[in-house]
This record gives C-alpha cells, structure tokens and sequence, in this order.
C-alpha cells in the first residue's frame, strides 16, 4: 500500500476538469467539476440519511440503480435543495453532459453543495460544460477537487497503489467538508475512483462496510447534511481478475479503500469550519464496537470539549461529561483519559477521577494542531475511532452570515 | 395566576441568604446560596440522566427518599463531581448545616455547580456557614439567586399567587443555568419553593410532569450537565386543604408550577453561555406531541441555526435540514417555516420550498432579542415548544479556557 501523487486522476482511464461556470460570485473559486472514466465503471455509492435529500442524490440512485456510471457532475454554490424544480435540474445536468460526452444520461453521477433552498440556474452551467469537457485531462484532479469545495480552505485529494493479482492498481479520492458534518449518516461529499476490476456488488459491499469506521464516525457540528453523498467507481482497466466476492483480493482493496477514506476524514475534520485543530478520539476497553463508538462519537461532538481543546484547555470533565450523556453502557469509575500531541502524553483522569497533572506539559499537548484523546472505559473488546475539530470564533463568523 | 416579587422566599415560612465564602476567587460573586423552611416540607426532585452524576446528587436523593426535607444548601463554582471523596464532601455540607439550623441532616438537600474533577475543600463552606445562617431573611432570595450561579449574567427568579381552596398560596423559584445544557435529561439548577400543602407523591407527580414541557425542552449548547437538578419544596404553611390527588387544586398548583418553570426556562437559555438571543421554536401539525418535540428540540440544537440566528440571517435551509435529521416522521414537503419577533412576521418556506420573502424585513425581525420559530409540519394534533439560544463568539470564549 503506497501513498502516491494525485486524486481522482491517479487510477488508470481518468480525466478531470475543474472550472468557474458563473454559480458563484466570487471568480476565484472553481464552481464545476467532472470527472470521467474512460470505460463505463462500476459504481457504489452511500447517501445521507437526512429526511431532507437534495434532489441530486435521488436522480444519482436512479442512475446508478444498474451498478455502473461513467462521469461524475458536481457543482457547489447551491446545493439544489428544497427546491419546486430541483429533480428536473439534476436531470438536466446530467442529460447536458451526458450527450457532450456521447455517454447515456443514466451514466452521470449528478451532485451539488452549497446553500439550500434557492432555485439553482442551470445557464452557467450549460455554458460552461463546453470549456469543462474540452479542459478534461489526467492533470485535472486537483482543479476538480477544487469546483466541489464550499467552506474547505484546502482541496482534499489523496491516492493510493497496490497490487492484486499481480496487476498494479490505483485508488484515489476528492472530499469536500467542512460544516454541516456529523456521524449517523452516509456523509459529505467524496468522490472516489479505481482502476481496480470488481463488481458493482462487492463495490457496494466495500464501500457501505468502510463507512462505518470512517466517515461516520466524523463530526464538524453535529448538523448531518441533506446532500452527504460517497461515490466509488472502478473502471477495470487495471486488468486484475475481477473481484467477485470475499477473499485476498477484497482484502487488498478494502485495504487500499480505508486508506483512502481515513485520510480525507481527518482532511475533513482538520479543514471543519473554522477549525484550528484536528481531534481524534481512540475508546478501548468497551464491551462491544459499537459502545465504543457510541463513546468516541459523543467526546468529539460535544461542543464544550471542542470550546476547551481551541483553547488549549485540558478540562477532562467535558470528556467525562460526554462520555456520560453518550447513552453507552459504560462503568464511569472505570474512565482512564489521557490527551496526547507530538508534544508529548499527559494521563488526566484515572478511575474516574482527577489525577495530579502537570497543567504546562497539559497546555503544551493541547496547543499542538492534532490531538489524540485517549479513552480507557475497561476491559471489554471494543475499541473505536472518531475525528472531529475544535470548535471556535471562525465557525459562528462563517455561519453567522453563510448565504451572504 | 398572578406574577409578584420575589423567587424562593415568596411562599410564606421561608427564609434564604446567599454569601461569598471563599469557593470562588472572584469576592464580588456569591458563591454559597441556602434556603430554609420554617416547617418541614414535602419534597420532590428530578435529575440529570448523565451516568456521570454530581456527588451530591446522590446524597439529596438519598436524603429526600423519605419525601421530606426543610434546607437547601448550593454552592457554586466547584460542581463536586468525579472527585473520590465527593460523596463525604456533600454529606458533610449537609451535616454542617443541619448541625448550625438544628434539623436532621437527612433533610437538608445538596447542591454544587462549577468545575468538574477538583476536590471540593469543606473549610470555606464550614468557615461560612456561621454568616451564611445568621444573614437568612425573607428578603435573602436575591442573594440565594445570585450564590448559585456559575457563567449566568443575570439571577433568575420569579414567583406566583394564586388561591388554592379559598385560600391564598404561592410559589417561587431560582435557576442556574447557563451552559452544558440539553434536553433528555432532568435539568439544570433549579429550586422551587411554596407554602402549599400537597402530598410528597402529587408534589413529585406535578414535577415530574411538567419538565417534560419544559426543562426537558430547552438546550444551550447540547451538554447535558452531570449536576442537572430541580427541587421542589412545599410546607403547607398557606393551609389550604391538602392536595392529596388529581383534581381542581391540582390542576391550580401545576398552572402555578407551570408558569413558573416556562418562565426559568426562558431565562435559563436566554441566559445562555454567550447568547444574545432567546429562540423559541413552535411546532404544530406533527402526527403526535413526540414528534412535534422531536422536530421543536432539533431545531433549537443545531449549531448551524443557532450561529445563523446569530448573524441575523434567515437561512430557513439550517430549519429544514434540523427537521430532516430529527429522526422524527414528517413529511418535509408540507413544512412551513415562519420567523416572527415584535419586528413582525415573515414566511420563508412553504411545503418545504422557499418563498420569495423580503431580506430587509426578515433582517429586522432577526435582529431582535427574542425570536420565535413557527414550523407546520402538517395538520396532526402535535404541538410543542423548544426553547434555545444562539450560537456566539462569545460561547467559544467563555469555554475556551472555562477552568481559570
């Protein structure tokens, strides 16, 4: 497993484009972006849970119903959500690029992202799906994960090689945050691309099991958006045998996937709204996974944790006050919680209660950009991951005035 | 029902003081509150439902199992929590107390508010509990108010007249809130005193009913506190005919009840850490009231709304959205959403589309202090109200750096 240069492009058989079509104001910020496989993929996808989808995600299921796509549309600026006549714009998003491309409609993944509820103006985007075709190229990864940023500071791409069979095989993925970000869902939006052979159901299969350890169990805020959406698509051309159940070879490309999907996770969390500093939280010694990740979950979500660790706070209360709130079955005079950072490691609470503690090697930790909160809860098997952020200034300035 | 003066030495037979006895370093904040009865009363009490649990919560449940109790000792500033000799700590405050008023230790209640996971010295508390006792009066509520508050700007207290089987009776109370508040718990800091007489198990009965409209519907910041307590103290002394069951006196004493707990509630989160507006969110048209408070609770708990109330800025998208991932079933395409305060009125979204809707006014009715939230979801018979606050530069402030 090599980290490798590169995102959506890096598989065999990719080209991307990134473009500013006209959706948002500001010039600067890329606004469109495609990517396209050069054979039909197979394809997986996960979905947010919300009540409330963006229109996008049901024309994209439909799409992808067959197990297979070809191109990947996304816009930001406008989420088309809530909208009279959002089902008939994403439709026609995806039958705009679709005959460019000389592929069928139903090959398009069709995503958006930005503000809900304000009609999104197809115009821009059909004036610019000429020059975003024509732009299409192996280089053009990075200006794709740029077109589906909203609030990120910094495009999230990361790729990764591998072998299976005995043929070299690429994995590489583009993630746009950073608010509106929290577990219990399917998640943001993330783009992944393969060059791998495997079939759309055990591409499914990857995906939906990978989720569950990664990208839920991340929270900027606590909101779970309405247009979360991950989708995977796998070209074959790296002329591996084609996976078709459980085995070495799943082994392999769950591996490579994980991989992938960890690292945009922290990229996500690490780029949160407003975020300063990138917390992750280890619970071992649950009884079970999933009490473990009922606990991790509910320390990286609390919003006083997040208040303390911006200000470099080594109050372990708020971690002993999430973890008693969380609903888990958890003997709280059992609780060990340390805070670790390249700056060293400081046990705070032991058995449940205080323990002498040096407060300026605890400042010391806490000022570091990454932060690992380290929770011993007993004995048990279950042990569990969860990323989120500090929360800070930034992220109500960003909110306060969002659509403005 | 008529609103007068006064919080817990409203009620005839009760006295109260709050002084500084040394808990806190700041001398100008009170921070050791008590309250007394002249007759022993009936006691009811509901609390946090956090499994890590304040000390003395343990020991007031302990000492008022019997239904009975005539003191309330508070201290602020240190919430004598996850501390090993917590629960010797609060028993002793008890018998300090009891000792100096001449009472059973078993019917005193104990309560500490502050940080968490410090011991808790006894010799401030001892060395005051002199002055404490000799400064009691019927004009102590104030400064009782004020000894119990931890980041609250502003006391909280209210009281009620109201006549009871010809005779007049009344009821009053004080609250802290004002961070690390959350429904799905009992709540915050409150006490509540009345010289009605009513049974131990009709005083729980009324307690226990109303928070769930009312406590139980109001959030900060999504922490539920491990010191969430609200007691309940009547003493008979207005000699009405003892309320011994449901009926007519009843319903007068949880009228009473009521307008006294909307009322904290109100404050609690207009007071809340950082907040400059109070948001109250109406549903109605929900299937059920679960579902109705689902909806009202989700709404007031979502950072991204909190944050937009915050800047004034009517994103009715962050509305929807927080209906979407309630988890409670509603069908999102017959939401209406309005933003009403003195400003004036205004529709955003109709079945759960936008509206064309003035900005400027919508500017003018969020820029006021109070904002009300007024969602249809349908045309059930559910209704409820959830109460919460912004989201605000200065939450982060306050804990970002809480322990010092």
């Amino acid at each position: 497993m090599k980290l490798i240069n590169g995102g959506v492009c890096a598989a065999k058989g990719y080209k991307a484009n990134g473009i500013h079509c006209g959706i948002r104001k500001n010039r600067t910020k890329n606004d469109l972006s495609l990517i396209v496989s050069e054979k039909r993929a197979t394809a997986a996808a996960v979905y947010t849970t919300n009540l409330v989808k963006g229109a996008p995600l049901a024309v994209t299921k439909k799409h992808i119903s067959d197990g297979y796509a070809s191109a990947v549309i996304c816009n930001s600026g406008n989420a088309n959500t809530c909208n009279a006549n959002g089902a008939e714009i994403a439709e026609k998003m995806s039958s705009l690029i679709a005959d460019k491309l000389g592929i069928c409609a139903s090959d398009v993944v069709v995503a958006s992202t930005g503000v809900i509820g304000q009609p999104l103006d197809i115009t821009p985007i059909a004036n610019g799906i000429p020059a975003l075709v024509e732009g299409l190229s192996t280089e053009g990864g990075a200006a794709a994960a740029e077109g589906i940023m909203t609030t990120d500071t910094v495009r999230k791409e990361i790729a990764v090689e591998f072998e299976i069979g005995g043929k070299t095989c690429r994995l590489g993925g583009i993630a746009k945050g950073s608010g509106m970000i929290h577990p219990n869902m399917a998640t943001m939006l993330v783009f992944i691309t393969s060059d791998v052979a495997i079939s759309a159901e055990m591409l499914q299969k990857a995906l939906s099991s990978d989720v569950t350890s990664t990208f839920n169990m991340l929270s900027v805020d606590g909101d779970t958006s309405t247009n979360d959406m991950v989708v995977v698509l796998a070209n074959g051309m790296a002329e591996n045998p084609e996976i078709v159940s459980e085995g070495e070879d799943f082994s392999t490309f769950m591996k490579a996937l994980n991989t992938i999907t960890v690292q945009l996770s922290r990229e996500i969390v690490g780029d949160g709204e407003g975020a300063t500093k990138l917390l992750e939280c280890t619970v071992s010694g649950a009884k079970d996974l999933a009490t473990a990740r009922t606990v991790a979950k509910s320390v990286v979500c609390s919003s006083l944790l997040k208040a303390a660790m911006f200000g470099a706070d080594a109050n372990w209360g708020r971690v002993l006050c999430a973890i008693g709130y969380s609903g888990a079955d958890v003997d709280v005079s059992r609780v060990d919680v340390s805070f670790k950072s390249n700056a060293g490691e400081i046990l705070v609470c032991k058995d449940g209660a205080g323990v002498d503690f040096s407060e300026e090697l605890a400042k010391q930790i806490l000022l570091e950009k990454e932060i690992d909160i380290i929770i011993s809860v007993g004995n048990g098997e279950g042990t569990a991951t969860a990323w989120g952020c500090d929360l800070t200034y930034d992220y109500v300035k960003i909110n306060g005035d969002y659509r403005t």
